[in-house]
């Protein structure tokens, strides 16, 4: 039995979104840029992908970009703005301490370019505030991007208030909302975003596609350069396969969405309850207002790196933190972020659910946790040391 | 009846390279960069398909740079040897008219960052040669990037002696390979290249997918920024399912070429023999150095566009240049380059055929166009101009 519950990391595709595509791929396969019938069936593919995500997104489809996935929206939503801002004399850009690497990296890299950037704080509970936006805002300030929810901690943040507070600014304001879209009901207007990032395979579309919301007055700096596809903005051949599986995808998501809601949040607040059993355990991010399917906890005197080899091989796929991080080291800048101390960001577990997990599963995932952290600690030279009180425990 | 002969603007994917990835869209469909029993399946995936490709090309596997397509592989090739050379106060480009426009409108961004770019002519018969590289090399020259086939006029270009030209300067070569692999018997070494794109979709593989051959010792600059991905070089999660695609479709090309080849020149020679008996007409492109699937004409006193929907009318899936122009009212900047008088550029008509048509198809391609071209004659005010030798005819 295998019990998959990283799903931040990547989904499954589903049936629907995988048969939708399926005929793009040796039926309807033209270049929707070429003149004839195949082409323009593929043109037409391609724009019904496009007004079916900005219906549910709540704009119009002319807004939608489609990018090669999460981290190229947010990579082109940032250097636009930044432009932008760079001929206004604007070269002041607002973001947090907790945002994916997408959006960290590229801020570095723009501030090699003279940018200068103010990361916020994140509360020890996952979240930051409008306010605390408003207080960074400056005159010079040409974005604010604060992600939706967090991939790591799954805190959904203020984004309608943060919004607003950017709009009272005149400031552009764009969300990394590839957590969250396809399981909470973002929508443009009410979120009050004028650049938001998606990504298919975090709601059981494709990989290789994403889109990239942008506000009508917003100009699109191009990352690709060639072609004049996505209106000249979006350089090679369209994905419309993966275009229309990603549409596919965000369509079955937003009719399930309700239900698997209330599914999602069963599951994990059961786990919750189940975890915190464990002695010496914290809950990392906000109690409630968390993805639904998001459960995160740091186990103190435990490596998060052995807790996941030994719980795979009990059948669990889970996550210390990000996917994109795996291979480092380092602990999970989020963690840190959220003030917990390097030890304990190390103990740290991820399990982000889908609907297709069960009640079953979720005994099954805190027995198996329970066992392995019990074990692991008993072979911890740190945890022997917090017994004998040679340290202090951090989390109680 | 539909014949496609546009396989230069995309391809049909086969049915090998569809088995092949769909147990990635719902089975193996982890993130690569997960430590558990999914993730390393995902990632033993994409090692493999590494693999092949690199083995097709004459590389390593570490050599390869897995690109959304061929159109960010171009970008990403480019700007790495730019900002190489910038870094050693070189900003010399070299490269030539007929470039695809993710080299040209690469290069244009770059211009615009105070590089200088040599444009080298291109001979009427779609040719450029070592010689012209050689005399354009200068001391700050960073980076030569010439296609290795045209993807209008599909002149395959003398790769092997610029890159030894380039080699004994010591300056970069890149070569946008996008209409040669999968086509002809790319080798990265016997071609003298350092860097080269390609794309899935060009020979029967997914689209969405790409990849970046880049030579030891040459620093890759990141066009995505974000997680660790690609060692570092090209954020995002990996796209297994097309990647793997990619590889088995590459395979897949290379095992048939040499019979490909076989047929796609005995179908190209009918057609240009066929063509060539419509009076006033020109082949456009070398006459044999080019692919085995190209035919490009120029018709004088006809609009290419109307030719092309007669024929899709017929039946025929065709082409008047490249794909990402088609909305163009412009005439092929590949034909002006090559020395086509705008009013006969205008009149162009590209075949690009694939190892699926057949003979048969293309006797009826000929007399269809000749069908075509003769009504179209008939009722231009420019024929009857010519005709009554108000205006002289460019083409004998």
């Amino acid at each position: 039995m295998r019990i998959y519950a990283d799903n931040a990391a990547t989904t499954k595709m589903s049936q629907r979104a995988i048969q939708a595509m399926l005929p793009y791929l040796d039926q309807i396969y033209g270049n929707p840029s070429s003149l004839h019938t195949e082409g323009q069936q593929a043109a037409e593919a391609l724009a019904n992908a496009r007004a079916r995500i900005a219906a549910r997104l709540g704009c119009s489809p002319r807004e939608i970009t489609f990018t090669s996935g999460g981290s190229e929206a947010d990579n082109q939503a940032i250097l636009s703005a930044a432009k932008m801002g760079e001929r206004k004399g604007k070269k002041h850009i607002i973001s947090t301490a907790f945002e994916h690497h997408a959006v960290l990296h590229t801020l570095q890299a723009l501030e090699k370019q003279g940018f200068e950037v103010t990361l916020l704080d994140v509360h020890e509970d996952g979240m930051v505030s409008a306010q605390q936006v408003e207080q960074a805002i400056r005159p010079d300030t040409c974005l604010v991007t604060v992600m939706y929810a967090n991939n790591e901690v799954g805190s959904v943040q203020p984004i309608a208030e943060i919004g607003r507070v950017c709009r009272q600014a005149g400031v552009i304001f764009h969300t990394d909302a590839v957590q969250a879209v396809g399981h909470l009901p973002v929508h443009v207007e009410r979120d009050n975003v004028d650049m938001l990032s998606l990504s298919g395979h975090k709601f059981h579309g494709p990989k290789g596609i994403g889109a990239l919301y942008v506000r009508r007055g917003i100009a699109l700096q191009n990352l690709i350069y060639g072609g004049a596809q996505e209106r000249g903005k979006r350089a090679g051949t369209e994905n419309i396969p993966a275009a229309v599986g990603m549409a596919e995808a965000l369509d079955e998501a937003w009719e399930g969405m309700e239900e698997h809601m209330r599914h999602l949040v069963m599951m994990r607040e059961r786990l919750i309850e189940g975890l915190s059993q464990i002695p010496h355990c914290a809950l990392n991010g906000h109690r409630d207002q968390r993805l639904p399917g998001n459960v995160s906890f740091c186990f103190e005197g435990i490596e998060g790196e052995s807790l996941l080899l030994l719980l795979d091989d009990k059948g669990i796929a889970a996550s210390s933190g990000s996917a994109c991080t795996s291979g480092s080291l380092d602990p999970s800048h989020v963690l840190l972020a959220l003030g917990r101390p390097h030890e304990v960001a190390h103990g740290s577990l991820r399990l982000s659910l889908s609907a297709e997990n069960t009640m079953e599963e979720v005994e099954y995932m805190i027995a198996a946790i329970t066992e392995v952290v019990g074990y692991l600690r008993s072979i911890s030279p740190v945890w022997r040391d917090l017994e004998l009180g040679k340290k202090e425990f951090v989390l109680k």
